[in-house]
């Protein structure tokens, strides 16, 4: 019988993952921000719901024949953000994205409102440069000059990041919702394929070469019946079994780190909405593994 | 700054509108009425979780191209009901209608259960008469001649509504719940499209002319899992994209008033189903205001 | 008015069934039973929340035009069962599936966990012989030889029915998720039709003759969606309109018996999961009547 | 092992009770009445949950030592109301009270809204005459003449039962909420105990002699702590406590009948309301049955 | 009948209020700010679920035999924040303040967090200088010098109102709560009385003269079973009785504004804590009115 | 800025503690356990809540002015139990507890149902022998001699640990609820002080001197309002300054190890039971180890 003295019981780590930080390749961070979310907070707690729904998952993926135990992974919990200090929690969340990406390890983000992507992809420009590509799956455009008078929003996040690259390196998938600006700038300004996700990505990947490519995933891309534990619901969806798909997609080509925001930890119903974002991360941990594996063939 | 001398805070109107009913062409009226529910109430707080939810979603239709701030829209707030009186309730529904439609403006009501379309369409037929068509979305064909002993139930409205409408000028579409005397009469006497709702509707609208339309919609015509929060959840219905397509079409006839019922104000899980019927608002109203200008040139 | 001398008040039947177990053709009875599960109990209380949310529900199917008024029903109630003793559990399972059988009805059991499938299938076997099939339903493979130490386990139920049923006698429909063992396995030695539902399940049909045929169907087969309230919740199911059109298809061929499991009693968002398990079960037993009438003339 | 043949599985009376009309002294009848309450409705539920929480306690009452087996109880179920009419659905109340009265039985009512009392007390008047007294247990006077224009309101219950009981044989306890008009009527025409519960209801029974008495006791007397799942929560009540030591005082006196009500069946936390109110039920059985055995003696 | 064109309908304003803010003597201002809270957030709504719960009580109060309705009051609504820039929500909150007190008006602030406070208290202590007297009803000290790095947080506010408020003139009750640090400064600079509220409020009352006060209420003072609909619930504390006893007290003495901060908007089972806050605030106000008037004898 | 290399985020031990098993004094181990149980499971993920909510306290007691982090504390996290099976993961909880006393460390345990306590108790039994005494504070006897068929029941705890432990080493507080055997049992064999918590306790603490005392504390002896995430709620318990007050008192006597079982995981409305849990360990830690430092000078 086990003993106590030899070592942990068990943990609430993502899928039970048990590495460390150095002999890891993937490592996983929950990022607990929701200052600024303008209707309900709550996605502070969305790594935690994340995590604890990921125990109703195996580790493998019959859909792709891999197993996540093969990924060397490491859940390192969450940062300590200054609560209320957006500012100062961003760069809490810069520093450990520059880190990993220095350690030339794979960083998944767990949010948190979508507004801890922006120092995250900072960090991803630093090291990739011009090269760099963004895939943004969201319901909502989040190109926002400002919102309520504020520069750093969760509905200004992407505009922000046009503030260091060129519009036309951010690919949107799935929105539909935002004011008539940001639907003009996005047609104008960004690869914009409002409304559908899967079609439009499969006619990017096959031009988009082997370029770095950052994931940033709000889950209210998928319709709210899917995903209700999420801070703006947006009636008009995807489908699970969509995103999923299009998750499989994506080991086809080169990514380079990845996130998934706003998940609310509480108020989601029976957890659905987090073991939706779990399967998510598996299944694109898993394919992003296979699919470089193939590629050093 | 701003004072608190000039105005009121935030409000908990749909949208955050402020209009007035002198300058309204639209008037948005709650009507918290639940009394003859079978199963479980809750429908009456269903205008309050619609206009609270309503703040997640913009203004602004990207589907459509426009913007409900530019249509003049006066939420009046709900009515005061006699609470466990049915027959009064309906008087006060009925009056408030008739003021709407006299005053040459479109209605839209929130329930409540969906007894309170009776009054709402008597008062659209003494205004339009044999003219006036009936859209009827439903799970439920409402076709009863009496419910529990009850002449005046949620499951009669429309059976009710046919004491003064031809039934060949209701269609009811989605309907997929009924005894076998209410199937048996939806398909002799009303224009009855089952199951379906988008391809029915788009042939119906082929031929239906510039005829005055009443639209009365039953939130349980969506599936559960799209909008849970209702009193009589019925699987197998039509997803959230499908019924907002549905509404998108409307545009194209002319539609004299709306309501939409059987939002439960609690136990809405998440409140997807308050923001799927606030988003189906929306793009209804643009649509509509839309279309009516189209025709206007 | 009534007296209630003369009888009882509203039941809490399903669909408020009044039958007696001597005239009654289908037996329906609950099996309390959720020890063995890994993640989240409550299943235990799945039979409650079927019986209540069926309430919603006509008795009339216009799908089939059938009614389950016309179909010999009694409603037992719920077995008494050992709380935490997996084994005794199972044998007063297994002894009431035997007297049903045994008295030539149908019968009908109510989970609790998957597990509970395992003695009526057994006792099944042990009237239909090496003639039976076995329709499996979920979303898990249920395959594994043991799980966390236990041979006994929701997760090992089928491979439990596989100690005395040949593994081509077992179809698996829908599932999309196990360990790669279970999936090897299961491509080997039974009837696998991972991920989808409704096409292979038509295929199917065309080539099991009149063999009989029992239906064990895990509500997590459906996707959390549409079925939120069960214990391992799995992305990427099929929809409430699938299964639905699932069971209708079911009419066409001989089935003698069948159970639904993994329905949670608390924590199912609106009752829909009760809902919709309660509408396949009304859909099932009318298909399945109607089918048995045509297979008389 | 137990048949199915041999009878129902388990039940979902009160306490498990399997008793029947004929031979019980005590009869429970649930009135899910909740039509004319004017903030949330639920209480219609309200049986269902006494029911169901029942089943944490014990048939044993140590404080009392006796046992609510030793009592003949048969609980009828709800009876079947008309859905959103309040005067029918009283008339069926009163039908069932006069029978349960003139059969020289013991009735016990689950509300449903506090109104139900209304008839009841009706029936208990015509049997027992001016000698009726009425012990009301209420954080509401609920004296009011009309309310929002119904003279039959969960508001309005004891002033109506004034229109046949003189006030001075009405006993209100605990009461602490109303308008200026109904304390102020209170004060003048009823023996008017505010605020407190125990110690005033000491000192009446010291005076009431044998009596005749009837029990309306509607759960929100006590602190929303104590009960917070009913539909007008009023804060600065007793504790639990408290109210089981009142009811524990009843056995001395010659107690008639009782009811229960406003107890809501959803939105009860942890069903902790549900389960207060079936233990007083409990205390006030065994308290009474004990009192009149000992009054036998 | 009752026109739609002669005014608005049912409004969500705190126990119905339709006045005006020229008119007002009492201003009443929602502040949905919960940015810098480190546990759950969700006090943001907490403005509106008192004004929803406030629906449930009457307007007058028996225990002081006196009518809010009497007292001229304006629900301003929610002030519009700037989300997660809690400086600039400060300065929002103090420019209402100084306005309310500069137009001679008392102000009363619903929380959102405790925060809220800080800029009330200095706009306060503007007008009324070192006269003036803070009273603190809270579980936590609040005291720290700055909360995970930052000065402004729901942990410091008191301490930041030390920075230009003298310690002896704050006087906190009911503390329970708090680092060694904190409990030290306190005992040393502060009026402080830790645990216990009803006893040493009668004795502060007694010595405190017509000093200005103001009252900052933390509903977390009182025990989760009263009020668990808060942030950070801390067992231990007084129950609502002796809450609504200590308000009653506050007549006597000179208060000049107050604020009720830390209730949830959401998770707030059966809204409880937001009916008790509504309580506490009709009682305190009608205390304050009555003790006004009699000083003005 | 804190690197990621440098060691992990937030974690989900208790109190945020971070020891290791070796230099602790303290080891606090979850027992997800709740096979057995007759109402409604979920105390499984008990220990997962209670750490959860112990992030909202303090490290610090104003009470008893002592620090948490002053006391080596090891938080091993949950044991793996063999679902389903009660025996298999009493063996494992047995083996546990030995290891912990075997290393002369103060065991701490977080139910999960009650019978984990057994093993607990039998592992103290056989290191202290006959000097051990058992306090045990709970709603209910737990002296069935079997509950439904099973020996190994939440409900037969303390029967089974007086198959070995002499009933008069078995103090009993608390208890209002058992069958009439079960209450002739304890006043006969037990030391039983039911109802009351703090008098009886402080009576016993007087005359127990320095034996051994285990501590097993069902979270259902306080009442339901300030524990309503439990099991079996029992209205008519101790208030939540109660139970901490007697805590308090422990820290005079000689504590060897304690438990705190029955708090369910989900349900628990606001998590104040979770909170309420956390913060008895809390005291009860501090007051121990401060009782045993005073007893050592």
């Amino acid at each position: 019988m086990q003993k106590l003295k030899d070592g942990s019981g068990m943990l609430n780590s993502f899928l039970g993952s048990r590495g460390d930080y150095h002999s890891a390749q993937v490592v996983m961070v929950g990022a607990p921000m929701d200052f600024t979310v303008s209707f309900r907070p709550g996605s502070r707690m969305g790594p935690g719901i994340i995590r604890e729904m990921s125990k109703v998952l195996e580790t493998y993926s019959p859909y792709l024949k891999g197993d996540i135990e093969d990924i060397p992974l490491f859940d390192h919990g969450d940062l300590e953000l200054s609560f209320g200090n957006a500012k100062k929690s961003l760069e809490v969340i810069y520093s450990a994205a520059r880190e990993i990406f220095g350690d030339e390890k794979f960083p998944v983000f767990l949010g948190g409102e979508h507004l801890i992507s922006l120092p995250i992809i900072k960090a991803a420009f630093e090291k990739y440069g011009k090269e760099l590509v963004v895939f943004h799956f969201d319901a909502h455009a989040d190109l926002r000059q400002n919102y309520m008078g504020e520069d750093l929003s969760h509905a200004t996040v992407i505009r922000r990041c046009m503030d260091f690259i060129e519009g036309k390196n951010i690919y949107q998938f799935g929105i539909r919702s935002g004011s008539e600006e940001e639907f003009v700038l996005a047609e104008r300004k960004t690869n914009f394929y409002p409304y559908k996700v899967l079609g439009p990505l499969e006619r990017v990947l096959e031009t988009i070469g082997q370029r770095p490519i950052y994931i940033t995933l709000d889950i209210d891309v998928v319709d709210p019946a899917y995903a209700p534990g999420t801070g703006t619901p947006e009636p008009g969806g995807c489908t699970s079994t969509e995103i999923l798909h299009a998750v499989h997609l994506l080991g086809r080509r080169s990514i380079i780190g990845m996130d998934i925001v706003e998940v609310m930890g509480y108020g989601d119903p029976a957890g659905i909405t987090g073991v939706l974002a779990a399967k998510i991360l598996r299944e694109a941990l898993i394919a992003i593994s296979l699919g470089s594996k193939e590629g050093e063939r």
